[in-house]
């Protein structure tokens, strides 16, 4: 048995491609017979009752907007037992069966706390470290490649102007994904990611490396959460004797987060968003929706939690076989 | 056992990424000790033995590149009986054991036709139409969705200004691929594909309940093939009193295939190259490398070239859901 | 003296940039503690009395919008003498004194006529064909050239991969800008304009050369009111014995007047949008606010809508040096 | 009297638009019928005699590409008398009769000693900086301000999103106009700039407004010459309990110099260069050539090298007028 009408929050880290979802969950909603109705600011929203109905005016043209329209939090507040009833008290006061929520892995877990007291809820994978389980790919993961790509390029430019070593911290705390596509794609030199520990003085012997090679430039690509940080690496191998580069430091910072979704993330989104309201309507809550293979696909949302995050060491060494 | 010396060349229509392609095949082949040596403007510059040998500088940046260094033809003379012998007898005259061959459905044919005669020949996919067997998606594909929908997204801007109706040609002989995945991803309002035939009087009901249902702009992507073609259909809305929207057309053509490519086609381009030149390495020729699930896969030659177009009616329906 | 409120329209073909200017006029005249009120759909909207009072929260980020929020029109009906008599009652009754009118020169046409009557009135010329008197650049001619170069670049990407002739029409009915400014941008090879007729003939001639000197592409940009049109053009040099290259066709169309403006279109946008709210509040109307020498100027509407459109035959010259 | 020989060299920090200068250099020159030569890495380059012949091939298509052909350099060696004999010799051995020189304040500082040695020399402005004398705007300045922008607008997307405080360092050690520019273009909340001091607490105090005022954003522009630097600011107000926004920086370091330069820069790179072969062709070396009111002009090197830097105060307050 589907439900009458549910409620749609976007929550953790936004993402380029929220927006696309919530508007495929809400025509979807609108071509099932459903009602949907927003929820603003994700599970804080939630636990404050905030409501957000929404037009069909107002879902015009989001597709092409980075960002949400709905809002997003991170809320410490859900998590506490306390927390979790207020919710569901919420819910239940304005008359809301089940929830769709588009968000990481932070926001699953709350999904998975929802389902587990026995209320409807699906998710929605967004995130641009594609650092969640049920899918292949996260919405935004996409664009957030593209717009470090972006960078990249604008710097190999002035960097074979100059014979400069750029290091370039991108997104990614724990995770390298963004950092290695990006690097491959680039054809950066050299790629520093948390899952693989580095020495300061590999660098400094690769940068040698790439001199006596006749190179350029260089490029190195860094993830958040490698120790010692971009910001650090920088300051330590400038103006030494034996680095024959002069180092510049840019920080994308959350720029990765904005701009005009991409193709790929507005159709994932699309297909995502509207196989969520899809699964409400026919009954089947407690998954989260995914692409595997090209198709859509649920996994429960007690497995998608648990996923191991694959790093594949493989990807690693290919960036180095490509690289410059 | 593998090959000593090869050649890469492209073929067909250029895609943007084929250029990644190439760097990627060149790149892995240093890596494993093979020579790989460029082969000018496709099957037609192999007849006339026109080899390009291509430096590492000659490598640097390409990745970002559109277009195609090695140039790339459509020859007619390479598929006669007479075309093949010249070709084996000049790869033969040149020293080239083997050969990577990155195009689309009809270079295949060309390679097949190579492969039959003993020829140690790979191929990967590289067409804007995701015409072609043996991968989920091919290169090139991604940055023209992209750039169509680009221009869906300006044409949305100011339709919401002028209350037109705009009629977009996009890339498609005989492939509604670029039209359909652009259009979901834009929100278009109506898509017409070769693999479904219309008629005009349903544009215009579509025009007239848009209008009824109080939409101020209404855009129709119509790929290159549908009858009657894009230039017809809007000179036959244009000036009707029962038609409640002033048309305009616009012609994408070949700006489709250029522009620097997506990450997306950046990496796929790197990883299928890579695994090309990796399968000669290893003496595993007569295949197309594609991607499926997100990994690298071979399929025989005989079966790629005749794997069936795949168009799902699905994704037609499912256009006409998240419209507007 | 200034006035206490007054009415702001965007009016015309819509250009990119006309959002920033409406944003600078509200705010500035926040900041001189004047009132301004929206008017929907330019000259019509007006005799329609359809007022718009516009919000701060609905200000905020459109600057990075294509397209007006107050949306557009062309009216015939405010050309009559009844009509000029309604839009001054309509704005007597609305309590409007005075009236910034954001557009193209048949919107100061416009202007001139209320401004005739003793009404008080200021202009803000955004138009892409940058065909409007006193102004050295109109808004939104920075971002449609920037548009119309992005596609020049896609196709000379393509085009040297297939040695082909890409025939390429761009906005412009009465004026060869766009054309021009983006053929030297890009380094095309040919540009026809409205204002120098040309003949089919010397554009085979040029290809000829162009094979003869041994190119491998060309790039023609025709502006919309060249005879014949380019659909003529090149359907007339396709297929053809003596003509070298195989012609394609690109139709840009209102791709042009979309997009999120570039930084000079926003920035004179803010310019000028702000001195118009001055000029009102300093109770000095009757004018077009215009860039020249990089200040912003002003100048009588009567002399701004006589202003000769300066067409300079040395740019043209210029154009042919640079090519290629 | 004009002269036979010439040579071309971009110098000191690269900008984008400094391939289309040397391709226009070229092709004037080549119009005139005089001989143009490429000197490589700047007056590094000279010192060591490295020409560089350019063929019509080597300028396809540099238009559109950031960096320089040429490649660049600055040299303390060239500054010192013996370093400027040593240019003067080679130039005499090469049988190089003048010079144009693409750069900014260092490179025509340079200029002008060759010139008070009467060697003919002229000078074609490009900083990113925009703080050249002898033009109203360099080449590079468009292009550097839209990539600010474009970085902007996306963290406008996710900052509406979280309600942070971005911090966003911009190019600029003595010069505010990349900052000044782009923060008005994106209606940025602050910023700050080294020709006017702040304090900290000022800061800190308009965070404090933003958020009564029921603010949801705040965008921090601040060029890399500021103290405390955008660094040490985001530092400072980062979890204290009386600022009401998380801070998050971002350095776009070196991507300002980097990527394919707009039509502006294009065109100003397209005007300038060709007008300097045809100052050398007519015989009136010892200028700059810079663009004024739309018109091309000529300053002597020692005027321009000594123009005050015109900062505008009005353009400051001009930017707090248009935020938010």
């Amino acid at each position: 048995m589907g439900i009458g009408r549910f409620g749609v929050m976007t929550s953790g880290g936004d993402a380029p491609g929220m927006n696309a979802a919530v508007r495929a969950v809400f025509r979807m909603a609108n071509h099932l017979g459903l009602e949907a109705v927003g929820i603003q600011d994700g599970y804080q929203g939630l636990l404050n009752g905030q409501l957000l109905s929404v037009s069909d005016q107002q879902l015009e043209g989001i597709e092409r907007r980075g960002g949400t329209i709905l809002g997003t939090s991170r809320s410490s507040e859900f998590r506490t037992p306390r927390g979790l009833d207020q919710a569901l008290m919420q819910l239940q006061q304005h008359n809301i069966e089940a929830l769709v929520v588009i968000g990481g892995e932070g926001s699953f877990q709350g999904a998975l706390s929802l389902h587990r007291r026995g209320f409807q809820v699906v998710g929605v994978p967004a995130s641009i470290d594609n650092d969640v389980g049920g899918t292949a790919v996260a919405i935004g993961v996409d664009t957030a490649i593209n717009t470090a790509l972006d960078a990249l390029d604008k710097l190999k430019d002035t960097a074979s102007a100059f014979r400069r070593a750029f290091v370039v911290e991108v997104m990614g705390r724990h995770s390298g994904w963004i950092a290695l596509q990006s690097a491959i794609a680039a054809g950066a030199d050299m790629v520093l990611i948390p899952e693989v520990p580095y020495q300061v003085e590999t660098v400094m012997q690769r940068l040698r490396e790439a001199k006596a090679s006749g190179k350029s430039h260089f490029i190195l690509v860094a993830a958040e959460g490698v120790k010692p940080t971009a910001t650090e690496l920088s300051a330590q191998i400038t103006g030494r004797a034996d680095v024959p580069f002069e180092s510049r430091l840019t920080i994308l910072g959350h720029i990765q987060r904005g701009g005009s979704p991409t193709a790929f993330d507005r159709l994932l989104a699309a297909r995502l968003g509207a196989r969520a309201a899809e699964e409400l309507a026919a009954g089947r809550p407690g998954t989260v929706i995914g692409l595997r293979n090209m198709q859509t696909v649920t996994t429960p949302l007690e497995d998608a939690t648990k996923e191991p995050k694959h790093f594949n060491p493989e990807t690693h060494r290919f960036a180095e076989i490509l690289a410059g």
